[in-house]
């Protein structure tokens, strides 16, 4: 059974107690947030036996085998530093940390005191995404060539929100492009060899709206996202003998397999479970086994994606 | 009356050749092909009154206003200098020439000449392209921001053909990225500003698949193209209230127009008509009225085509 201690207590804590709950071998133990309020309260909606007004408080519990980070963006690389301390295996949200060298330290951290650490990328861990990887592992659109996907929405401008302010970690490619390049990656094995993009900046600095070329080998991947207009949050990918669709790439629940003449082929449909079981699943075997990282959800997967931030931002 | 002469006997020729029957004040009188055999069948097919084996003898004769060039792309620089020689308005298939340098100098001489010359996109003309011309005009999606665009198919390799031999005018870019560069760029009065291309080259060298970024001011766009996979022919517009999806892009006969919901608000249907009268009518219009370029598919298109070509190939 692995206890988890919960690090924040918002919409996306509640969303991973409730997956949780319905995982076998998994239990949330306790509950930490800055507000002690916040926490009992949140404790008390979703049955979690104790609650903290101080994250020290709950890490130093030696009943808490891992700790699943839902804070803020712009907290996360202080936190991952704070649990690893305690000796907690972690799972924190996307994206992990903002840049390349902090992502780098608490991996390298992580693996010298045997503890495992994922970035919460649950879209992959989806069945419809299983899926799209297997269709394409089985040869059904042949060679992997190009892939494009968008994601974005009309956030009403204002420089001190959380999508607007640079402090909180604001911006089109931490909120919303962190799926883009972590999804379209995980349908090849080839390395990262190019980055290219175009970034429209907001009045504050952040990156309003960006169209991203990617380049994996012989894979190419466009990734368009903003917070400056609703895109329609496809997802394709292009092989030489068909292309699939992942329609409502992160929310959407099917997936679908076209020819080269544009004929639908197969359709898969993963039903409407609460998306964050799998990777809970997942992470939960892998602590059980002793892992360090989760294969689908690699270090690897953040160290590129951060690789990438730099660029943009660089 | 405008009298077309035509260069060249393809197919691309017969559709130009139907496209001015339909046409008022513009009759074709003559063709010719580097082989008589050829010119003699198509005029003989087209109802063409006159036919040569050579260019020079039908470009000699004074009764002849414009020549439309059909050629393979290979040849058009010189076949647009020829045309100039012998004081004719030109209309010249896409792709006009292969490089920037060969753009100024054919324009430069046709100014100088006091002659029409238009690279035949024949695309912006649509009506259905008006349409969204004039949505975004109205501002019925906002503000323009991004969009998106693929063409592709997969040719079998075959380093003699047309579409993967370098001497042919080979390559993903010059047969289908032209029409994405060209009809995307024409929503925006944006001066180019950006190029960032990612190119995988086929065994001989040219453009098999190409992920393209540009940037017009605070317009982004990403044109995908590829001889080596089947891509589905759309381009998406999307503004900060809405958007509009140009399904088969250049094949296609309707647009439809989004709010920020996804909510389907307007319908545009062309009918299913010559695409090429459009271009046939604009080119007529802008002879007899003494203009040297058509506002539509101006120079200043095509120059800043061929400075996307020359950083790609570059």
């Amino acid at each position: 059974m692995i206890r988890f201690g919960i690090m924040g207590a918002g919409n996306i804590a509640r969303k991973f107690a409730d997956a949780v709950s319905k995982v076998d071998r998994a239990v949330i133990a306790a509950v930490a947030s800055k507000s002690t309020e916040r926490a009992e309260s949140f404790a008390r909606q979703n049955s979690i036996p104790s609650f903290y007004g101080s994250y020290e408080e709950m890490l130093k519990r030696d009943d808490i085998d891992a700790v699943y980070i839902a804070t803020t963006m712009n907290y996360h690389y202080e936190n991952i530093l704070e649990c690893l301390k305690w000796d907690k295996h972690v799972l924190c949200e996307k994206c992990m940390v903002l840049s390349h060298r902090e992502a780098e330290e608490v991996f390298a951290l992580a693996k010298q005191k045997r503890l495992f650490l994922m970035e919460c990328m649950w879209v992959r861990f989806l069945p419809k995404v299983q899926k799209v990887k297997q269709w394409i592992a089985e040869g059904r659109i042949g060679k992997l060539k190009l892939a494009q996907g968008n994601l974005g929405f009309n956030a009403s401008f204002d420089p001190d929100s959380r999508m607007y302010s640079p402090a909180l970690g604001g911006g089109a490619l931490y909120d919303l492009g962190v799926y883009l390049i972590e999804v379209l990656s995980y349908f090849t094995d080839q390395k990262l060899t190019g980055i290219e993009p175009t970034v429209i900046r907001a009045a504050t600095g952040v990156d309003e709206t960006v169209n991203l070329n990617l380049r994996y080998g012989d894979y190419l991947v466009n990734a368009q996202c903003s917070i400056a207009t609703k895109l329609p949050e496809n997802g394709y990918l292009y092989g030489e003998n068909g292309y699939i669709a992942l329609e409502y790439l992160h929310l959407g629940n099917t997936v679908k397999l076209y020819d080269k003449d544009r004929k639908l082929v197969e359709e898969f449909d993963q039903g409407n479970a609460n998306g964050f079981i799998y990777q809970v699943e997942e992470a939960v075997s892998c602590i059980e086994n002793g892992k360090l990282e989760s294969e689908v959800a690699s270090h690897q997967m953040t160290l590129d994606c951060c690789k990438i931030f730099d660029k943009c931002f660089e």
